[in-house]
């Protein structure tokens, strides 16, 4: 009887991918389940890869000439009000502070104090236009005073009634730019600017392909003139919005007064944009490159690049090998790979090998080192890459750290060509309805779907009915004449259609 | 008629400290009110501030072997009734989430949806032992797991009636360490650990001397078995607790069944401890260093150590003098202070020399530089200390680049020395109450006071009546006999005393 391939993740993605993606968070140790609904808990390793993603989205906004400032947590109730659309989306699924004390109940344990219910009630933020606006409109007198390029990195709640972790929580931590222009090109050239900046951290960083679009009139952020966003494709075929740059036109500066003297001396109102990412990075970045042995990271974003698992029978083998390790782990750090020292780990954990090993496979560090007598006799070092799998293989010690920092970069490398080419194979051009309804029926593998589209209620009764989305209408789409394949009105681009999360 | 001095900010320190207080975070654009009562907005120059300040003490925390984690924002109201001083302390003055969806008001605008009221109330975490706790709990198996060293950055909010900015608002940033222990002696060296981490930044980042304690009962956190902290004295002769790290024994880990087995097989109850600072911090550094022209900032926590102010009269001037700022800049960033590249900005605004030279004395750099033509004729620059005030003096410019990251070091030790003096001067031993009372009388300076003391309620029944504060026990008193000035009673050391924030 053939043996079963053997898999470190139980189900496989083939068997059941929503269950394989809870699986690899639990098995890389990434997040879990907290006492409060919907919230979870990043653990160290899950919340090493956001501070990685952190550091690098950092450095891109100031590069771009932004600062980052802090905003109240809560938000007015009253605030909610003022923008029409914002209030449709935003006022509903929320956590309301009603109360600013609690006092020992008569039944026992305690409860909110009655006499300390608030005259208005505060909303724990789902984001920060309003609050930041108001702030925007003390600060504004003059067009000297602008641009304002404010960047916030935040925690906001929203009351989420089916949850996912990373991807879809009552809470999940955030950046959120927000400017002030004085023009509407400045606005408009600052929307795709930082539309821009998240596809190419998605792309360089965590070596996810994405299609730079705008949202359709019914996915468009509440309140915005228009949504960007970039959109990347899963390994089970369906799509994940990763990051939103909104143009808001005028709507917020004139629901909240953020107006400035232009040159002329006339008071006029700005125009602002707004753009985030979030957490749901860290499951895009997981549901992009791993696979059924676990998580797989890009070298970029990986808490460790490197680790060192050091292999010996008995003391005197042990203070050998360790010192080896050690001097191994020196000329890694003299390394640099993406501007930055190598991060090399030594796990020296009194446990079985082979247990050690797996660790690491599921936590999906690019590059596992194995050291024993041998090696150390050898001058060598046992060296596998996870992207690859397999055994590992050995190395001269001096040839592996010359070329440690190339075969980072050749990973990375892999894993976005890797994925570049599987969302390419589930991309299609679909040109009738009746292509689009096999394509995404129950049994089909879905994808991506290029469809000529005429934006509208019908088309969204369709797509509702089909539990398909319209992710975006790419920038890159060339004018091409066609009719909708929902309506058969004449369309001169096509946009792209998925189910997704 | 002599000239009276002039300054910029007003009141100055001795006419109005409080005052003066806010108007050095007003004209440094350090932080403001916000719209929600005791909450502020944190400015980009204040944030700027207390990233500097992360970036250090994270850097610290991970060289200690501690790993970041993130955990709800949110407590059940249930987890506070656990420890019983923990509820005591916590659970009176706080946020209390009670709904979870907002409706339309029949009467207009929004309201807490009635059908959507919480079973449980949450409360917004005002500290987060009890959380953690509680997820430590599950992670927690064997002593193999042993010790857990975690640290989260995170937003708290305690409803403090009376607010300060930095110094005490409802909503502040922080960072708190919680860690789990095997034995007593452990989780001990570990309290202690932190406590020297704190001071060693306080004194050697912040250039702000501290005295590290152990505070007296009712001074403690609530639940904890020790709590130590560094004090630090503030111009106005108060001090103000700077950081804390508690040694809890066993006391959460019985409320929250933090249990495991040790080596002999037996299963037994944790040592935890937490420890904490804040963006209070800020206000400190504040207190600690600025003068009646404003802020002043130590070189390692500036967010720009060195300022550029072109002057020029046309456009001639304007690209000679520019050109000779930008590559002045680039040679100051290839220096080195602090193991990072110098900060330097060129401030082009089109503003008048006055003005702009003014706001960078209100934000406190370091080193100002002025450029006109006759410098860049000269070869030479104009530089001015800020620590020192004055005019400051032209320098050729080899001289002022290859200087420029000892002057910052100089600058450091120079404030640092300033304020030990000025804490040293205020600092007075004391052995009867009517010598204590007279040092702490309305009109008196104040300061810190040294005395014998036994500590307990008759104590702090007088020092309540003074308005006075223990501060803590200074971990370096020796041992010497003497009788507490409140009671009589033998004491065996002398603690700290002193108004506080």
């Amino acid at each position: 009887m053939p043996k079963r391939a053997q898999h470190a993740i139980s189900p496989t993605r083939a068997e059941n991918y929503p269950e394989w993606y809870q699986q690899v968070v639990k098995a890389a140790d990434l997040a879990e389940t907290s006492d409060v609904r919907g919230c979870m808990v990043i653990k160290p390793w899950g919340y090493a890869i956001w501070e990685n993603m952190q550091r690098i989205l950092d450095g891109m906004f100031k590069a771009t000439g932004h600062e980052n400032a802090y905003f109240p947590l809560f938000i007015p109730m009253s605030f909610l009000e003022k923008e029409a659309e914002h209030v449709e989306g935003f006022a509903k699924e929320c956590a309301v502070v009603t109360h600013h004390r609690l006092e020992p109940n008569p039944d026992g344990g305690l409860r909110p104090a009655p006499a300390a219910e608030l005259d208005e009630p505060l909303i724990v933020r789902p984001t920060s236009e309003t609050i930041i606006g108001a702030t925007f409109a003390r600060w504004l007198e003059s067009y000297r005073d602008l641009p304002i390029l404010i960047n916030q990195w935040a925690n906001v709640v929203r009351w989420e009634l089916r949850t996912r972790m990373f991807l879809r929580t009552a809470e999940f931590l955030w950046q959120e730019g927000h400017t002030v222009h004085a023009t509407e090109q400045e606005a408009r050239d600052e929307t795709r600017l930082m539309l821009d900046v998240y596809a190419d951290f998605a792309q360089n960083t965590m070596a996810m392909p994405v299609i730079r679009g705008e949202k359709t009139a019914s996915e468009r952020f509440p309140g915005a003139v228009a949504t960007y966003s970039i959109e990347a494709l899963m390994q089970d075929g369906k799509a994940l919005q990763a990051g939103t740059s909104h143009f808001l036109g005028q709507n917020f500066a004139k629901a909240q007064e953020i107006k400035f003297q232009d040159r002329s001396g006339h008071e006029v109102y700005a125009w602002t944009t707004s753009w985030g990412v979030s957490t749901r990075l860290v499951g895009g970045l997981i549901m992009t490159h791993s696979d059924d042995d676990g998580l797989v990271l890009p070298p970029t974003l990986a808490p460790a690049q490197v680790v060192i698992l050091p292999i010996y029978k008995n003391d005197q083998e042990r203070g050998q090998v360790l010192a080896y390790c050690e001097s191994l782990q020196q000329e890694l750090q003299a390394e640099c790979y993406a501007e930055q020292s190598l991060r090399v780990k030594i796990d020296d954990r009194d446990l079985r090998g082979g247990e050690k090993k797996w660790q690491w496979v599921k936590r999906g560090v690019p590059l596992r080192v194995e050291i024993g007598p041998r090696d150390v006799a050898a001058g060598g070092v046992f060296a596998a890459r996870r992207d690859v799998g397999g055994k590992g293989q050995g190395v001269p010690r001096g040839e592996f750290v010359a070329q440690a920092a190339q075969t980072l970069a050749d990973i990375q490398q892999a894993l976005l060509d890797r994925a570049t080419q599987a969302r390419d194979q589930a991309t299609a051009r679909i040109n009738t309805l009746a292509e689009f309804e096999a394509y995404f029926a129950e049994s089909a593998p879905g994808g991506l779907a290029y469809c000529h589209f005429v934006d509208g209620p019908e088309m969204e009764a369709q797509l509702k009915a089909l539990k398909v989305t319209a992710r975006c209408v790419p920038l890159e789409a060339p004018v091409e004449s066609g009719s909708c394949i929902f309506t058969g009105q004449p369309s001169q681009r096509r946009g792209v259609f998925a189910r997704a999360y």
